[in-house]
């Protein structure tokens, strides 16, 4: 999938500065695939016996899955001036995915789906976090 | 819309403040008003033969359209711990709501879709502050 | 809402048929509409003690909040001609209120949240099986 | 990304059929990537010098973008029996990534996201029909 964004990103009429295409094209990667694997930690957890004490984890997902699914689209557009927009949702998406990653933490020795779902969580907010840094 | 949402918080099982409850279903029904509403007015610019001249306008509008329908969709969940989540989410919704009606704002005079998006936009943005400054 | 919806399609500069555009508005008001109240259904059943018999009610109205929230959206727009993906889109979206609804009424009678749920999701059945009968 | 589809669907508790599971993440993984080609499509168009000869295209750019989040939301729930949406989606699905590769295959000589942006939703639409094939 990265290999295609950063194709996206080469092509746009209106271009990018080099380095942060790369950080922004990982970010923008991490935001979906965090959004996919949310949506299938959730229903996973919706799915076990214990389900009835994972119900805070499941609304944390679908939360985080929401919130990554917005920012890889508006990260995905270079038209226009959006970048208060961006640095918000930024800021937002990583508060998301952190919330996320000490949820499915707890439940990671457990549910195998937990650990993944945590470990993609935590990779997302540092690439949510790095594109931050490289913004400002 | 607004009394469907208030008579769900009303049935949820956890329960929630009832002063709360008001600003929170006005700031939801705003979301996915202002969700739709931009959508409608990205598609509309694009209609229009100066489509070039309102290029930013329509990338504003999808960045608010999203910005918008993932904070509906966390705030319409009250099960768990989401409030930093919430908070963050939130911050990003008025920028974002409030970034759009100023570039709707300047094509409202022109384009009844810009007067009618601006005005959507500013109410969003106005219930997402209150929400905001009721929680803290 | 459905207010808004209206004079956004009147603000086109594309224009519809006036008759269609009645059974448009009502709909993509419904899909909103339904998108919100699924997504709230879901969290109160997952706030339910009885969490791990609504699972299967969860998932559908998960399901029928994402294909909602697509359809909602497509509708929405009038630029170009999608007709194609519209009728399909209609289909699917019928599809997933009717399952959703027929999921709900069987927790109707326990949980007010499902007979809501199933009535708005019955709802947005009805309007969309008529805006594909007026389409074709 | 599909590495940790596949990874989440052996952790899920309830199980699928180890054939069906590789299609399965295979049209989850085209899916989720097809989102995000047609929403940076839809943007590179926008900010071309001629974006009024490319409103059809952004328009179904974002239509394709809608209806494949959805579907690869709805495809990565595997809890509850959503046989007849997963069904009816799939068709939408794939008449939505037939539609706009057409639109985007007529400026893929002039336009290298455009024909990327082809590529992908061609890609999608045949494990969309895979997928279908699969489940009758």
């Amino acid at each position: 999938m990265p290999h295609h964004i950063t194709a996206m990103l080469n092509a746009h009429p209106g271009g990018t500065g080099s380095e942060d295409k790369e950080k922004l094209a990982a970010c923008i990667a991490a935001c979906f695939e965090c959004a996919q694997i949310c949506t299938a930690c959730a229903d996973s957890c919706l799915a076990e016996e214990t389900v009835a004490d994972l119900a805070r984890c499941i609304s944390t997902d679908l939360d985080c899955a929401d919130v990554c699914a917005a920012t890889g689209a508006v990260l995905t557009r270079q038209t226009g001036d959006s970048s208060s927009i961006v640095r918000s949702l930024l800021e937002a998406c990583r508060t998301a995915c952190a919330a996320c990653a000490a949820e499915c933490e707890k439940h990671a020795q457990m549910h195998e789906h937990c650990r993944i779902c945590a470990e993609v969580c935590r990779r997302c907010e540092d690439l949510c976090t790095a594109l931050l840094e490289s913004l400002s």
